[in-house]
C-alpha cells in the first residue's frame, strides 16, 4: 500500500482558491458555516478515511460478498463503517437543518466523499447510496415515510438502495415490467424482478431500503407509466418489530472489480407478499428518481476520480524511489541507477496522471458549487445555476470515468511488471475504475443526455451559459502574461466547440435524430475536454494569484507544480480535440446508414 | 463463451488477397510450399485451437499456478497441450527442413499462432517461448546442444525460456549481475536471481531450458559484458539420466490477468552447483538474444491481436442477439425492442474492434512476411527487408498492445453490466491483454527503439523504405475512384509523419538526446496509425479487386464490410494523429527541463 491516496493541500487549493467556497458563507443559506467548520468536516474525513477505509480496501477485494441461505454475506468491517458514518452525521451532512442534517455545502460534502472513495471505493457504494435515497425520501416522501425511514438510514442501521434496471431494462427505463398492484390497503403490491442493484442486500445493516420503479396497472406505456415505490427488505411493524416483505436475493455477481459492495439481482413478491408504498405522485417516479440519478452520475465522477487519485500517488510514490537505469545525457553503466521519475516519459506518465485526476475532481467540485448555488439562491440566478449543473453532469460523470481508466492504466504501466500483480495495489485500482463507466448511465446514455437534451435544452441557454462561464475564466486569467497562451488556446477549443455544436444542431433540425446523434461520444469526449481545460485553466488562475505576493517555499512549489499540471494538460491533452472534432464536422452518417450484414464473416 | 474466436475468411483475404503469401512459393526457400500446405496448417491449427485450446480458457484462468514444494503446478491439460503441439510439429513449423522443421513461412506459421492466441492466449505462453528458444540454440548453439537440446524442445517435453530480467534490472539489462564464473569443464557456473520469467517452471515438461543472460567475471562494463548461456533446470546426464541443476523457483506472481501461464521468480546457484553452456561467443549474448526477443516482441502484438479478435466477436454476437431500446427514429415505447446492434453508438464501437483487430492483424502479418523475405533473399533485397522488419517491429509490438486494450474495453462496454461480470468472458480479456504494453519491451521502451534507432539507423534507410511502401500502396489503391479520398488522408498522414520526424530530428543533430526523445511515446502512436492506415487501405485495395468481375453474394458482403471498416479508420482513427503530432511539433522540453519536486504537495 502506498502512504497517500489523496492530496490534502490540493483539496484545499481547489475549495478556497479555484471555488472560492468562502462566497457560500455570505448566502442565507450557508451563513451558519465558516471555513473553520468546513475545515473540520474534511479533517475528520481525512481521518476516517485514513483510519477505517484505507486499511481494508485490500481486503474488500480479496473477501468479496456471498450469498449464503438468502442473505448477502459482506466483510464485517462493513458494519462498523456504516455505524461510523451514521454517528458521524456523514449520511445526513448535507441535509438541511430542518431534517437533523447538518447543512454542509455540497462542495465540502463531496470533497469528504471523495477522500472516501479515494481510500476505499467499495465502501462509499453503501454510504453514497443510503445518503442519496434518504434524500430523495426527503424530497418526495410522505410525512411518515420520512420519521420511520431517513432516521434509520442515516444512522447507517438500514442501507438505501436504487433499484431501477430488469433484465429486459437495462439502458431502456420504459421496458421495465416491474409491476405495482393498488390495495385498499394504503399500500401498492409488488412484483418483478431487479437486476445489478449495488448493495441491494448485506449482513453489515438491519434492513434495505430500495426507491424502486414499478408500473402501477393500467398507466401508460413507456416512460410516463413510470411511478416510484419505496420497498423495505422488512416492512416495520407494530412496536418496532420487522417482517419479511417477500423481497428476495437470487443471485450476487462476481465481478472484475467493485469487490468490496454486492451487485445484487432481486426477486419481489413471489409469493404476493411485498408492499411497496408510493412516493409522490403516479405516473411521475422517474422525474423523481432523477433527483437521485443525477447525484449519483456526479458522485461516480467523484469516485472514478478518487481511485485515479489513489492511484497516482502509488505509481508515484514507486517513481520516486525505483532505482532503473540512467538519463539518456549521461548514459554510463558504471553510474549509479536513478530514481524512474527523473525519465522524461515517466513524467509525462505522471503529469498525465496527475492532469486527469486533479482536473477531474475540479469538474466535480464545480458542479457541486453549481448545486450549492441552486440550493442557497433564487429567480433568474438559481435558473442559471440549475442549466449549468444540468449541462455539467453527464460531463463529470463521463470525464473522470474514461479519464481515469487510462489514468489508471499509465500508473499500472509505471510499475512495470510489478503493475500487473497483486502484490501491488495498481491492479485493483485498475479492476475498480472499469465499472464508472457502465453504472448509472453508460457513457453513450451521458453522451445523448449532453447533446440531445442539455444542449438544446431551452433554445441552447446553458450552453450559452457555459460559455460565458469559460469566457469569464479567461478574460480573468489573461491578467497574467504567462497564462496568455493557454487563455488563447482554450479560446480556440471553445470556438472549435462552437462551431462542431453548431454543425451537429443542423442535423437536429431537419428532424435526423439519428445522425444527430451518432457521434454524441464522441462530442462528449470533446466537450469534456473542454471543460476540463478550462478547470486547468482555473487553476492556474489560482496558482498565478497565489505567486504573488509572499509566497512560503512550499507553497510556491505547489503553485509551481499547478502551473507545470496546467502546462501538460494544454500541450498533450488539449490537442486530443482535434480528432473528434474533424470526425464530427464531417456528415456522412458512417454508422447510421450501414447494413449491420457486413459484420458477418 | 462465445461460438466464435476468429475469422477463418479474415485470415485468408490477409494472407492471400493483402499479403500474397503465393508470392513465397516461387522463391527456391519455399519451393516446397503452396497455398495447399499453406491450408492445411491453418485447417489443422483452427482444429486444435477450436477443439483443445478454447474449451480451457477460462478453467486456466481460474486454476491459477501454485507454487508447492519447490515446483510450480499448472492446470494439467497443460501437458497435453505441449505434447499436441509437439506431435503436430507446431513448435519447429517454421524452422528449416534441415533442422527438422517444416520451413513453413514465417507469416502462415504467425497465422497458425494467431488461432491459438486467440483461443487462448495463455497457452501460447509456452510454445511460443518454447519454439523461439528452439531457434535461438539453432541459430548460435554448439553442435551438442543442437543435438541434446532442440528435438525434445520441439516435442513438448522441455519447456523453453527468456531469462533476462533481474530484480535490479528491468528495462535496464545493462544492470543485471547474475555471475558466470569459468571452470575448465567446458561450463561456467551461474549464479544469480531472475524474476518474471514465463514459463520458468512448471509440471506440464519434463524440464526446462532457460536462455539466460550472465556477465563472465572480468568482462566489460554494461551491455557490452553480457554472455547468454543455456541453463537447464536438470541437466542431461549419462544414459538419458536428468539432474538436478541448482535452479530453484522461489516464487511464482500473481497476476490481474495471463493466469494460465506461470511467471516465476528463479533462484540460480544457491548451491554453487549450477551449470550454464555458453552459447556463441561471450559478452555477445544481448546481440543474440535480440533474435528472440524481435521474434517475442511481434509474438507479443499478435498475442495482444489475439485476444482483441476474441474480444470482438464475443461483443458482436452479444450484440446481434442483445434487445435493447429502439432506434431514435421510432422511439415508441410500445414497439417491440431492437437488437443493440442497431444503434448507431454500438455499430461504433464494434468498428472500432473490427478495425483494431483486423487492422493490427495485418500489420502484424506485414512484419512477418517481411521476415520470410528475408529469409527467402539476399543481397540488397535481404537488407531492404531487414531494414523494414527492424523498423516495424517496435509498431507490431505497441499498436496492437496499446490499442488492443482499448478495443477490448470497448467490447467491455458493449456488454453493459454483464461485461463487468466473471460470468461473461470479456473481463478476463480485458485482465488478460494488459500484459502486452509491458513484457518485452515497455511500450516506451518501444518507442525509444523506433525512433531513436530504428529511424536514424541507416541513415534514415528504413524510414525511407517504409515511405516508399507506404506510397506503393497509394499509387496502386489511386486506380479505384472509391479509394481516392483514402490514398489523399492517407497521403497527408504520411506528410505530417515526415515533417514530425524532420522536427524531433533536429534535436537529435545538436545532441539534445533528452529532448529528442521526451516524446518517442506519442511518436511512436503517430506512426502506429499512419502504419495501420497504410493496411486499411491495402485491405480496401484488395476488396475492391475482390469486387471487380464476378463475386458471391458472400463475398460481396465481405468486401464491404471490409471498405466499410476501413472508411471507419480513416474516419475515426486517423484523424488522432493530430494531437500528438501538434505536442511532437513543439521543442520545450516539458517533461525534460522540470523539478520533479512540483510532484511533493
Amino acid at each position: 500500500m502506498a502512504s497517500k491516496f489523496a492530496g490534502r493541500r490540493n483539496l484545499d487549493f481547489l475549495l478556497y482558491e479555484v471555488h472560492d467556497v468562502q462566497r457560500l458563507f455570505s448566502l442565507p443559506y450557508y451563513e451558519e458555516h465558516s471555513r473553520e467548520t468546513c475545515d473540520l468536516a474534511i479533517d475528520t474525513a481525512m481521518k476516517l478515511a485514513k483510519n477505517l477505509l484505507y486499511p481494508y480496501l485490500r481486503e474488500m477485494d480479496e473477501k468479496e460478498p456471498v450469498l449464503e441461505e438468502g442473505q448477502v454475506k459482506v466483510h464485517p468491517i462493513v458494519k462498523t463503517m456504516m455505524k461510523e458514518w451514521g454517528e458521524g452525521g456523514w449520511l445526513s451532512s448535507a441535509l438541511p437543518f430542518e431534517a437533523d442534517g447538518q447543512q454542509l455545502p455540497v462542495i465540502v460534502h463531496m470533497a469528504c466523499n471523495f477522500l472516501f472513495a479515494a481510500a476505499n471505493f467499495s465502501a462509499t457504494g453503501y454510504s453514497l447510496l443510503t445518503a442519496g435515497a434518504a434524500h430523495l425520501i426527503l424530497s418526495h416522501g410522505t410525512g411518515d415515510m420520512k420519521k420511520m425511514y431517513i432516521p434509520r438510514m442515516v444512522a447507517g442501521e438500514w442501507q438505501g438502495t436504487m433499484a431501477m434496471t430488469e433484465p429486459q431494462a437495462g439502458s431502456s427505463l420504459s421496458d421495465i415490467t416491474t409491476r405495482a398492484t393498488p390495495t385498499d390497503q394504503g399500500y401498492y403490491k409488488i412484483r418483478g424482478q431487479k437486476i445489478f442493484i449495488s448493495a441491494g442486500d448485506h449482513d453489515g445493516v438491519e434492513n434495505i431500503v430500495h426507491m424502486m420503479l414499478a408500473k402501477i396497472e393500467g398507466g401508460p406505456p413507456g416512460v410516463k407509466g413510470i411511478s416510484l415505490f419505496l420497498v423495505p427488505k422488512k416492512r416495520p411493524g407494530a412496536g418496532g418489530s420487522l417482517e419479511p416483505n417477500d423481497v428476495t436475493v437470487s443471485a450476487v455477481y462476481h465481478k472484475l472489480g467493485y469487490r468490496g459492495c454486492p451487485i445484487t439481482q432481486l426477486s419481489i413478491g413471489d409469493n404476493d407478499d411485498c408492499r411497496g408504498y408510493l412516493v409522490g405522485e403516479p405516473h411521475k417516479g422517474l422525474s423523481y428518481m432523477f433527483q437521485m440519478m443525477n447525484e449519483a452520475r456526479i458522485g461516480v465522477g467523484m469516485q472514478a476520480t478518487g481511485i485515479a487519485s489513489a492511484a497516482y500517488y502509488a505509481s508515484l510514490e514507486y517513481a520516486a524511489q525505483r532505482l532503473q537505469g540512467r538519463r539518456l545525457s549521461t548514459k554510463d553503466p558504471v553510474l549509479p541507477q536513478v530514481p524512474i521519475i527523473e525519465h522524461a516519459d515517466i513524467r509525462r506518465m505522471l503529469l498525465f496522471q496527475r492532469a486527469i485526476t486533479e482536473g477531474s475532481l475540479s469538474v466535480i467540485l464545480q458542479s457541486a458549487i453549481y448545486a450549492d448555488l441552486v440550493k442557497a439562491s433564487d429567480g433568474e440566478d438559481r435558473e442559471r445555476y440549475e442549466l449549468l449543473l444540468d449541462l455539467l453532469t453527464p460531463v463529470a460523470k463521463s470525464y473522470p470515468s474514461e479519464n481515469g481508466i487510462m489514468s489508471v492504466s499509465q500508473g499500472l504501466q509505471i510499475l512495470g511488471g510489478y503493475g500487473y500483480c497483486r502484490e501491488f495495489p495498481l491492479e485493483q485500482y485498475y479492476r475498480d475504475i472499469r465499472i464508472h463507466p457502465i453504472h448509472e448511465g453508460t457513457t453513450t446514455i451521458q453522451a445523448m443526455d449532453l447533446l440531445g437534451r442539455k444542449v438544446v435544452m431551452k433554445n441552447g441557454k446553458a450552453l450559452e451559459l457555459f460559455f460565458e462561464e469559460v469566457r469569464g475564466t479567461i478574460q480573468a486569467a489573461a491578467a497574467f502574461e504567462e497564462l496568455m497562451p493557454y487563455c488563447e488556446r482554450l479560446e480556440e477549443a471553445l470556438e472549435k466547440c462552437r462551431v462542431v455544436t453548431m454543425h451537429r444542431l443542423q442535423f437536429a433540425m431537419r428532424g435526423d435524430l439519428e445522425k444527430f446523434l451518432a457521434d454524441a461520444t464522441l462530442y462528449l469526449e470533446l466537450f469534456g475536454t473542454v471543460a476540463v481545460a478550462w478547470q486547468w485553466l482555473a487553476q492556474g488562475l489560482a496558482a498565478c494569484r497565489g505567486l504573488t505576493g509572499d509566497c512560503s517555499d512550499v507553497n510556491r512549489r505547489f503553485y509551481e507544480g499547478k502551473l507545470h499540471t496546467m502546462r501538460y494538460f494544454f500541450h498533450y491533452e488539449a490537442p486530443k480535440i482535434h480528432g473528434p472534432a474533424s470526425r464530427l464536422m464531417e456528415s456522412d452518417g458512417l454508422t447510421v446508414e450501414m447494413n449491420h450484414s457486413i459484420f458477418d464473416d
